[in-house]
This record gives C-alpha cells, structure tokens and sequence, in this order.
C-alpha cells in the first residue's frame, strides 16, 4: 500500500501525460484528437504509447511506459477493456499520479465479468498510490495547465467548474459556450465513477479557488446520504447548477446502459437540490444559458424589471410574453418616461411603453441615448438590447458597415452598464441566410469579448435570467 | 361602388405589381429587397414608381401609377403615412385589385388622427373596388404566382399557408424553415387587419386546394364570435396551427403597440383552439418545428413509440428523458429483440434496451442493418436516427467523406420508411467548430431534400411529435 494518494489539485496538474493507443492513421480518433489538442495547449511532456509505431503526429512514440525518460503524472487510455489490468501494473510501476480511461464496455455494459474488471481495477489502484478518471468518458481539460483534451477548446480558462459524467456533454458545455465567452476552471468527465466521483468533485471545486461557480452533469449517485452531504456543503459555499440525466423512467433506464448510473426518482432529486441550495436545470442548453448570465449579467440584477429595446414588432411581442412568463416583469414606462423617449424616437411604427421598438433602434447614435435613459429609470432592474439579421434591416438598414455599427453600440452598452450598475443583455437573433449567419456569429463574438451576455432568443433570455434571480434570491 | 370586389385568388395572383417608393440608393430598403425578391423569382411584370427616378435597378421607374402602360393589380407601398390618402385615389383610377402597405404609424401609433386616417382608406379601397392588406406588414409572399418579396425565399411552392400579422415572423418562418424543406401555397402578412383580416384568411386557406395545411401568428382577433366560427370552420377540414402574440398582460400591452391589436385573455384562447380543433404551440420555433412534422413525418404515426438510434451515450440519455417528458414512449426492447441488435453491433460501451447506442452506428452498413430491424418490431410507431458533428465522431469517425456516409444512410433510412410504413425522423447535434457548422448545414439540407424531417434537439423533435399526434388523435 502506498502512503499518500495524490490530490485532486496534483491529478490537474500533471508534470506529463502518456497518450496510451495512439495510432497515426487516425483508426483511433480519441487518441489523435487528444494529442493533437495538448500540442495545441503547448502541453510540455506529451508521451504517445503504441509499441506498432516510433513516431506519432511528428512526436516520439514509445512502445510502454516504462520507455518514457521523463515524469509522466497522468495516463490517458484508449485501448481495449481486456488490456486494462495489465496496464495498470505498468502505471504502478511508472509511479503515475491518474489514469484516464477514455475505453468502455465495462460494468456499464451489462456483464458481469466486465463489472468484477472494474473491481480488478480499483483494487490495482488502491495498491499502486494512483487514482482512476472513468472508465468510459472523456477525462480532464484543465486550460491553466495546458490539458487542452481538443484543440477547438479554449486554451484559457476561466471561473466554472464543471463535473460530467457524458463526455459528450462535458465537450459539449466547453465547445458550444466557447463563442459565448464561456471559460473553465477545471472540466472533468469522470464516466463510471469507478473512483472519483461526483462527492469528491463536488467537494473540491467547492474548495477550489480557481473556481467561481459549479457544473454539473449527473446521471446517477452512488451514496444517496453521502451526495446531500457534499452538495450540501458546496452550495453553500458557491453556486451549484445541476443537469441531470435520467429523470424520466426511460431516461434513467438510458443512464445504466450509459455510466452504470442507478438514477434516483425525478422527485428525490428536485427535493435534494431544492433543500441543498442547488439549481436545477432542465437540460444542457439552459446549463449553458444560466452560466452565461451569472458571468455576463453582471452586475447581477437587484430585482425583475427588464427593459427591451430593439427593432421588431415580432420580437417585441415575444420579448413581453417570455420575460413575463418567466416571471420577469416589464415595467410600463410612465406618461412622462415614453415622453423622454419620444424625444430622441420618431414616431412611426414605435412602441414606446417597454418594449421600446422604434425603426431608427436600427442607428448607433439613437440605441445610444434610449438605452441611457431607460438605464436612468428608477423601475428597471436589468436592459436587453436585441438585434436582428435579416438581410432587410442588417446594420442599420445597410447604412453602415459591422464594425461601424457595432463599435459605437458596444461603447454605449458599456457606459449603460457602468453608470447604471444594471447588467445589458443582448440577444441577438439568429439569420436565415449563409452571409446573415456568419455576421450573426461574428456579432456574437464581439458582443462576447466586451463581456455582455449573448443569448438567441427571447426564450433562452428570459429563462436564463429567472434562473440567475433565483439563484440569488434564494441565496443558491 | 364597384359591383364586386375581387376576390383573394385574384389578389394571389397578380397580373402586374407596383413598388410605390423605390429608391436606387437603397435608401427604402424595403422597396429595394422587394424589386430583387420580384427580379429572382422572374415576376413579368414588375413597375418601380418613384417621381424621382427613371430606373431603378436595371428597371424603367415610373413617376406615378398612371404612368404604368401595363396592368397594374397589386400596389407595393412604401412611402410615409400622410401620402396614403392620394396615392388610394390612383389606384381607384388605375383600377388595381390590392394595396398592400408595408408603411406603418397608423392606428397601431395610439394617435387617434391615425385611426382616422385608416377609417378614410378603407372608404376608399371600398369605394374603389380594391382591398387593403396591412398597413404596417410585409405583404404577400405567392411562390406559385412568382410572388417572392425577398431574394434569399424559395421559389418553389409548397403545401402550408401561412396567415400572420407580423411582417418579421411571416419572413422568419420563410427563412427559417427553408433549409428543413418547408415550403409555402400562400403567406400573407396582414399587420393592423384594417380590411383583409384572420376570419377572412382562415375561411380562405380553408378553401383553398393549394393548402394542406394552415400556419396562423395572430396577435388579436377582431371579432370573437366571428372568428370561432371561422376557426371551427377551417379546422373541420384541414389542420390549423396558430402560434399566439400577446399571451401575457406585458405581451398583450404590445400588440396594441405593434397591430393595434387587443389581445384576447389567454385562457379564453386556449378554450377557443381546443374547442375548435386548433393546435397552439408557444413560440415560432415550434410552429416551425410542428409544420416539419406534418409534412415530412410521413406517413403519421400510429402511435406513441419511438425507437432512437445513433452515437452518443448523452444524447441517448437526454432522448429518453425528453420523448418520454413529451409523453411518448421508448417501448424497451425484448431480450429476443435486443439479441438480434447484439449480432450485429459490438458490444463495448453499447445500449441495447432503446434507445439504441453503438460506437459502430458510425458506420453506414451497421446503421442500415440497425434501422431496420427497430422498423421491424411492433411496438415501435417511429423511427428516429441522430447525427452528432463533433470533430472526434465526424462521418464516421473520419473513415469517410460527408457523401460517402450520407448517400448510403439516406438510401437506407427510406428504404425503412417505405417497408415499414413508420415515419423515419433525423435528429443533428449542431457542431461546436465553423467547419463542423458548415457541414451540419449542408448535411441538414441533403436530409430535408430527401424528405426528412430534420431536428436541432432531442426536445425539439420530441415536442413536434408530441404536437402531431395530438393533431391526429383529436383530428385536429
């Protein structure tokens, strides 16, 4: 037996990383896709293993472990189920801190000798000092020590930690957030859970000073009592923002096949997360949606009043009817406010009772002064401003070029939210043709980097933004 | 007065339209989207009318109606409100069919000289035999009669009619729902419904051969007992789908803003459609959605269960929990039944029991072999495969290129469809990464051509599901 296993904080920070069933071809995709992202991260000690091959993605490739010179911390896996236990007698005898098994077809499939391995394995790594990621997922992406698992990920990180047992859901949170401005602290898709699993997690990012607020993607939990516990504890000391999987009885049927993953009743688990302090979300989409709010919307909002300014008929009715029924409310503005707004407004076409519509919204100089006087208005807690790309009203009807409409808007966003103190959100709506789309990406970028939070729809907005406020009003 | 007015088959089909307010500089973007639209869809008889000019995009450019040497039944206008007045009496002497004002800042402005001035047009209109549709929308949009007011619309006609009272959404679902195959008889945008109104649309569409189905966003009605009459009366002969503005107290404050439009309450509403025989959906996402399912979950299905096959143990999990949150079903499969999906699929890391999860669906043969033996059992009603577009499973996990995948899976999924007899549905997880996104896209495209319906999400097809067999079990 080993003395001390290592820590969390030293598994996420490995001094090298052994790739374990690289191939150059490509005939093991994972095993490509990882290296070819830690070469992208600038990873110093990338040690692809494959005894077939002496080079690898123009790296050394060594036929064992045991053949690498340097330190190697953390082991990444993608070979099959029955290479297992002979591999991690090598690992123990390389002295490693983890061992990442991106393989499946362990206990999750059914059969029992498969079930008895995983046992093997943890047996094998209580005696060799080192832990076990998985199996059956995707393992670390930790952007502040270079462990980037795929180079389309973001290489700098960020304040949310997030804990998957999908690896599809874990690449997929980094991946679809990246263009929104979300950034990571430590990502961990942990699989099986054979070893570290969600209490452990839950409890290091709790701790974790590099991290600001928690994710989370759950099908099962092993130990009901010991789960409350550690959720308990970590939402109390940060915010806590759960998706789970299994909710449903097909659903959580899904969850065994998946991760081995017993889900608790839908019920149990709403009771658990409501008690604990933890929000609930109803899929990946709104985990993604309630973390651009608690990072963009800032600063957070002090009530429900929302303010929506833009052009659009359309999305002004939606605007009201969403927020609405997200419980947000849309202040009517006085006699004495739309008056205000009339001033700098033309008439035709206009609403001017919030949601502000007005045709020349379409110009940099009038979003300017509506978005500062509705921002100076005592009963509004919070402004979004949104904008379309329809090829009929793209950049102020075709007046200006992108960055000549966006520039100015973005500086008077800016100012808003600074003498305000009230967060600007923005919701930008998708475009139906090839061009609108790359300029509706483009926007979402720009918008992104000032640091506002983008949404794409008035739905996704108001959901999101109910989410936050119950978050803080009840202190979650 | 004119004996008889014309009739919306003869407004449908114009023998000459006019685009009052043109501007080369694009100065009226509107008018200047609307000559192009015309210009694409090869319309034999277009006439710019603007004093100021004599061409306007390679066009002769008329000074006033009168002008025009041709027949004139359709007037497009886009000038200011006060001209409204003068430019009706031109028509009433050119002889025209139909006005239709894209101008707005009428009675929908709240300035009761306004709601005068539309009471003024429609004397006119009715004393000049000719109809007014709008003001303050986009007007019609008739593939069929070469009708096409934007350039990036299709130009080929299809079987849904489209009544909406705002201009943005009658040209979102256009946009938004071409790249998924939806396609249109008639769509007409009818803003402050100052003449040519819901009733009048609905009992139209009703009748109309060229429509199979009707698509309705109403902000209000003007008339509740007329308009149940004409909504019982359209829905005892064709499916009928509204999406509702104006459902809550902020969105109802806005139609009046918007269309001048007093909301009806919304649980009077609900009542109406379900007495009726109406689907209300919540957003235009679903009233897209649902319309996809109509016209390409062909044939309907029978009953409530699902099979779902493809890679990806989240996506699987979340398609359990969201088609049986949807109140469909995953019927779990036999021992027999899973036994025979085992022959042919490898076991490591897969689900057997439905959804049907296997790392090697990744290849066209196993999903041809896969799809159909799920259409061969019983208790499933429908099919649906999905397709994930990150870069680690792409085509096949690289083995193949996007046609040599999707020829053969395209061949397969409607060889099922057609000797099972159940709908075959196709779910793609947009991609993280720009190329990726380009080849979501095209492959969602090569999909719809082929007369799949194509989903985003897990919850969008599951709630479009839901929707039509609700639509067929009630008859709706």
């Amino acid at each position: 037996m080993v003395e001390k296993m290592p820590s969390l904080d030293e598994i996420f920070s490995p001094r090298g990383i052994a790739v374990v069933g690289v191939s150059p071809s490509g005939s093991n995709p994972f095993a490509t896709i990882v290296v070819k992202g830690l070469l992208a991260g600038k990873y110093p000690a990338i040690y692809p293993v494959n005894p077939k091959y002496t080079e690898v993605d123009g790296l050394k490739c060594y036929p064992s472990l045991e053949a690498i010179p340097g330190v190697v911390d953390h082991v990444i896996v993608a070979i099959s189920a029955q290479a297992a236990l002979t591999l991690l007698d090598e690992c123990a005898a390389k002295g490693v801190r983890s061992v990442h098994f991106f393989t499946a077809g362990f206990r999750e499939s059914g059969i029992a000798e498969r079930a008895a391995l995983e046992k093997a394995m943890l047996a094998k790594a209580k005696a060799g000092g080192f832990r076990i990621v998985g199996p059956n997922c995707v393992g670390l992406y930790v952007p502040k020590s270079r462990v980037i698992i795929d180079a389309i990920m973001p290489t700098e990180p960020g304040p949310i930690g997030f804990l998957s047992q999908s690896g599809g859901h874990a690449q997929d949170l980094v991946y679809l957030g990246a263009p929104r401005g979300l950034r990571f602290s430590k990502v961990i898709s942990y699989g099986n859970a054979l070893d570290i699993d969600e209490c452990e997690l839950l409890g290091y990012f709790a701790n974790d000073p590099e991290t600001g607020i928690i994710a989370a993607y759950l099908e099962g939990v092993k130990n009901g009592r010991r789960f409350l516990a550690a959720l308990r504890r970590a939402a109390s000391r940060k915010p806590v923002v759960i998706y789970k999987g299994g909710m449903t009885g097909a659903g959580s049927r899904t969850t065994q096949g998946h991760t081995a993953s017993l889900a608790t009743g839908a019920a149990t688990f709403r009771a658990v997360c409501r008690q604990c302090g933890a929000l609930l979300v109803e899929d990946l989409d709104e985990l993604n949606d309630v973390l651009v709010a608690w990072c963009f919307a800032t600063p957070h909002p002090r009530g429900k009043g929302i303010a929506v300014a833009g052009g659009g008929g359309g999305p002004s009715v939606s605007a009201s009817d969403e927020f609405e029924k997200a419980g947000l409310s849309l202040p009517r503005l006085s006699v004495e406010q739309q008056a205000q707004l009339r001033q700098v407004l033309p008439n035709a076409g206009a609403i001017f009772t919030n949601p502000i519509d007005a045709n020349n919204l379409a110009a940099p100089e009038a979003i300017d002064v509506t978005m500062r006087i509705l921002g100076s208005f005592p009963q509004i807690d919070m402004l979004l401003y949104h904008l379309g790309f329809h090829p009929i009203g793209r950049w102020g009807e075709g007046r200006f070029s992108a960055p000549e409409f966006l520039q100015p808007v973005i500086e008077s966003l800016r100012k808003v939210r600074q003498s305000s103190g009230k967060p600007v959100l923005v919701a930008l709506r998708p475009a139906p043709d090839a061009e609108g789309f790359q300029e509706f990406l483009a926007a979402q970028q720009t918008f992104a980097a000032a640091g506002f939070p983008v949404f794409h729809s008035m739905r996704q907005a108001a959901r999101a933004m109910s989410y936050l406020i119950d978050m803080r009003e009840k202190q979650f």
